[in-house]
């Protein structure tokens, strides 16, 4: 069973609108096993949205069009799809019911246009879900089915949720299930990655299942997703938990965390359990660190606070470590001692760099120090992230997080690897 | 001069990743005059890629593919390219020599897998901005041409704006100039901006030049776009010079800024012209403000730096406010106070709400106080910010700076008005 994806709107390819929708539908094609090769975006001309549609079904076994049901002169999906289908519209009574009805319970005064949303191809049933004015469509195209839904994300996923995934899983005869989960990774290349899984990701190509794919995130590491199809729930259960294992074998500690977690949500999850406090002094990454950490533990009950220190003099008077210090081993040593003195936590980190010389040195590159205190003992790693300033910030922070987390997971110091 | 989009990848279709870099390429496209009637997502399979090539190269004169240039077995747009001009591949030793030296200077070993990227089809030209590891290709075929460019959208627009744009207006032979100017606006709803610009926009109505179109773009605020065309750069610069004085004769200060300035960037500028410095005390934004003044400000020489102070205890112990007052409007003004006396400068910030007791009152909802300290004057906001708590905190941080920036501009305070 193959469906793909026609989006309708001029507003998505003058990029006024990004089109979320087609990547969603996506997604939930994938999760319920339907194959979908091409995703098509088309502007609001008859003609080529006929020309569109026309090919996806000449390609696919069920085409899904989304967008251009809406009340005005430009909505003109219904005009195409009967093109497309041979027929003329008619105008359903109970449909332009339920529309009057909408706008009446509003106290809003029903313009007539409203009413094309009423007009349906002959042949063509409606969608039974319809969370807003525009009802979607499902109509028979010889032994191939069309859906219409409009680009309102809340009312087109109602109605794929409840009529056009377990319409497309019944033609398909589908019966298996399929689950997968993301392995995420920090400190290693894609290709690296690649290089070493190859042999395991040869070996799992005889069966096509479960299937692995890399996902490179920037800051957010490079994802390993494995996906399976099963029987039932606990088949494809059992499927993933047994290749997880053998990733993780192969990849150990280079794993951080699974689908939703971050690199800061696992360093706050082990030192919530370690009954710990965490502090930071942040130059290089000038806030970053603080927002994302506070942005899951507002309340400060790990994350006791983080200090941004731009100015040279303000290193000074607040930690008291020399101006002319920054951007060396030593800056971020000192600094991470004096955060962690400073909030009165029990870890201190810290990221500076010769980038932070910027002004000095008229450099913006080079080498970033990331310093953790942890008690008495201070370490410092030293770094060298790719990219221009922006991500050289992002990137520092991440590879800080994941210093500390190898340091409380391993309870020893791990280097990181290449990026 | 019609150009279209190919978006290459299989996480596109599987909605891993969004695919941003089509609508960005769309707008670009549609602000140099040129025609864009299809964008299409194709996965990683060679025949699939040949396919979407030649029909885009059927339709259109000219025809973008992004993403799948990089150095794994998925990455096959060079061998599609190369298929679809009737070519081989040969090896460029000058990138290839490029690549080492990328991998070399960040001290990592290349995997040989990397030097595909040197691989470039016969008669095809490479990109001269090169950002990352995989150089842009210009491809010939017939009258027509095919750019490639990467999917990472950083070298993508490098690669856009240095040398495609560019090629294709002298192709297109463009003679009309289009230009556009953002006017960014703080303050105001979508709608309302609508109904004191209408009698405006009827009036343009007429010409159809310039026109005026709304952006809603959360924390970056409301943009209202004038473009504008004409015969010659002077011209369309006087159109736009003309429009955007009538615009900002009806929004007055609710225009914070243009084109690519952003609040931070406004309040720095007209700091900097001052001689005076900045200091934040964050506990509703938690690092949000610090991160964006810090992003263009890095040696703090107006943000001298600021405090996150997640924990009561650490705004107790590092300011003096006492723990229990967080979230009231007495708790703003003794942090912003409290702030700029511990940072030394000129003017203090600070953020707190009572959204901040979550913990304390079982809230995440309710007011935030913004605090301003000036010298010795204390100025404390009240604000409702609407949405979750992550765009609460970016929001009090944009409404921050946006009564900081009226205060500067004014010489008076000057209240928010609606959101």
């Amino acid at each position: 069973m193959r469906c793909e994806v026609v989006a309708i709107g001029t507003e998505l390819l003058l990029g006024q609108i990004i089109d979320t929708n087609s990547s969603w539908i996506g997604e939930q094609l994938a999760m319920a096993g339907i194959d979908s090769h091409f995703q098509t975006k088309v502007g609001d001309n008859l003609q080529r949205i006929i020309g569109s549609i026309e090919l996806a079904l000449s390609r696919s076994d069920a085409v899904i069009c989304c967008g251009g049901l809406g009340p005005t002169q430009d909505d003109i999906t219904r005009e195409a799809i009967a093109s497309v289908m041979g027929v003329g519209m008619e105008r359903h009574d109970d449909i332009a019911a339920r529309i009057r009805h909408i706008f009446e319970s509003r106290g809003r005064v029903m313009a007539d246009n409203n009413l094309r949303q009423a007009d349906v191809p002959i042949g063509a049933s409606t969608i039974p879900d319809q969370p807003g004015t525009a009802p979607g469509l499902i109509c028979p195209i010889g032994d191939k089915v069309l859906y219409a839904v409009p680009g309102v994300p809340y009312e087109m996923h109602a109605m794929m949720n409840g009529t056009i995934l377990p319409d497309l899983k019944r033609r398909a005869g589908l019966s298996s299930v399929i689950a997968s989960r993301t392995l995420r990774t920090w400190g290693h290349s894609e290709s690296r990655l690649a290089e070493l899984l190859a042999p395991h990701i040869d070996a799992l190509e005889a069966s096509g299942n479960p299937t692995i794919a890399f996902l490179a995130s920037g800051i957010e590491g490079i994802k390993v997703r494995i996906t399976a199809k099963a029987a039932d729930e606990a088949g494809v259960a059992a499927l993933i938990a047994e290749e997880e294992a053998r990733v993780r074998e192969v990849l150990g500690h280079y794993v951080f965390g699974i689908d939703d977690q971050t690199m800061e949500s696992v360093v706050l999850d082990h030192l919530r359990k370690r009954g710990e406090t965490l502090a930071i002094a942040e130059v290089t990454s000038g806030g970053i660190a603080s927002q994302r950490l506070s942005a899951l533990d507002g309340d400060g009950v790990v994350f006791r606070g983080g200090l941004v220190a731009s100015a040279g003099s303000v290193r000074e008077r607040v930690l008291g470590v020399p101006a002319a210090k920054v951007g060396t081993r030593e800056a971020a040593a000192a600094l991470a001692s004096a955060v962690r003195a400073h909030f009165g936590t029990d870890i201190g980190l810290a990221t500076t760099g010769e980038h932070d010389l910027g002004r000095i040195a008229g450099t913006n590159a080079g080498t970033t120090y990331l310093g953790i205190a942890i008690g008495d003992e201070v370490k410092v790693e030293e770094v060298r992230l790719p990219g221009d300033r922006k991500r050289v910030r992002e990137f520092s922070v991440i590879s800080l997080l994941n210093s500390l987390r190898l340091r409380l997971e391993l309870d020893s110091w791990a280097p990181q690897r290449d990026f």
